[in-house]
């Protein structure tokens, strides 16, 4: 099975858990890509939702799809966020943000009942840390947190798109650093929040319920919070 | 001594701490104001230094001033930085951000080797929370962070300025957070750092180096942190 079949298969098994009446956190990247295409297969059918997305290029796709949109601020609580992972640990602690949605996707996932990452099998790792953590900052002060971070002996890089900083949808920066293997995620998320600049890291720790994972054979893993 | 009296007293005292050659952070504020007008006058009389304003409003006065203003991200290490604060406890910790300006004053004071915190005696309490802790927040999910700050049982506004949210210099709103006690200022800085949306709380904590405060009755009161 091909990467791109086992996301999309993934996304399918998880469309499943959205039933009628709910509000849904949508999550952004090339798995979520398939969900959102299964909702609007379903909400055709008669499925009844109304959406949050954590990005422009998902309120895009759900929008050209006829799917109810609302405001986060607007929705209260929601019943439910489905999500992709950039890596996922076995404890289910995440490093999300590779496509540089990580905090719309972080809010969004905490406004929740309940969070459900899927992914193909690529993203499952025994320790965080080989996928550079993004982390997004204020650009004011970008080059005061790029050292302090590089001072943890960790190679970090502006992220750049177009010759340009890639900038956010709250118009930030992202800080791309490689930390190779991270021990301690909660450790290093609440330190990186204390820097001054920092607005929020791909670090999702103790957020995951359920991991949804597309293996190479046609089988599903399903991975639940202990 | 009336306070607007004694504001400009501890301003021009922290002048002094001002040397040919230093990049210097300028706070904020109705204290700050003083201190900008001190160093235009000196600047006319030799003095040679670059300043990071810290909010639109004190780069405008610098500029009117012919202050020379750089770029925090071309500057690299401050100095020194001098900016004011709404609530100095006895442990020379602080809240600051009544002006809306906190986030680029806490960049800008971590950037810095230095932070003198100037004030009139009115600002000096034993205990931080009675000033409302302005902690400001993404857009996007504000009603989420309102809820669970309003969850910790404390009082929580939306900051208004002529009937519409108040937009901070990097797009953000602020609420304002009626505490009353803070109990611990540091625990709570991080507690409020996890909540994903908020981008920075008005707690300074183990930030100040030194505190300068104008009494009533004509003498000045410097506390040095231990």
């Amino acid at each position: 099975m091909s990467k791109e079949e086992a996301k999309k298969r993934a996304a399918v098994y998880a469309a499943d858990f959205v039933r009628s009446g709910m509000k849904i956190g949508l999550g952004t990247g090339s798995t979520v890509y398939w969900l959102i295409e299964e909702l609007g297969n379903r909400i055709k059918q008669g499925l009844n939702i109304s959406v949050v997305p954590t990005s422009t290029q998902t309120q895009l796709l759900a929008k050209r799809l006829n799917i109810p949109v609302i405001d986060l601020n607007a929705a209260a609580e929601l019943d439910l966020t489905i999500d992709g992972a950039d890596e996922i640990d076995t404890q289910l602690q995440l490093i999300k943000g590779g496509g540089g949605a990580l905090l719309r996707e972080k809010i969004v996932a905490a406004a929740s009942k309940e969070l459900i990452i899927i992914a193909d099998h690529s993203k499952y790792v025994q320790r965080l840390g080989k996928f550079p953590l993004p982390v997004e900052v204020i650009p004011f002060g970008y080059q005061f947190v790029l050292k302090k971070i590089q001072g943890m002996r960790v190679n970090t890089i502006l992220r750049i798109k177009q010759n340009n900083p890639f900038i956010t949808d709250s118009g930030n920066y992202i800080l791309d650093c490689f930390f190779k293997e991270i021990d301690n995620p909660f450790e290093l998320n609440s330190n990186l929040h204390l820097i001054p600049g920092v607005v929020e890291t791909g670090l999702f720790i103790d957020v995951a319920k359920k991991v949804i994972i597309a293996a190479d054979d046609l089988h599903i893993q399903v991975f639940l919070k202990k």
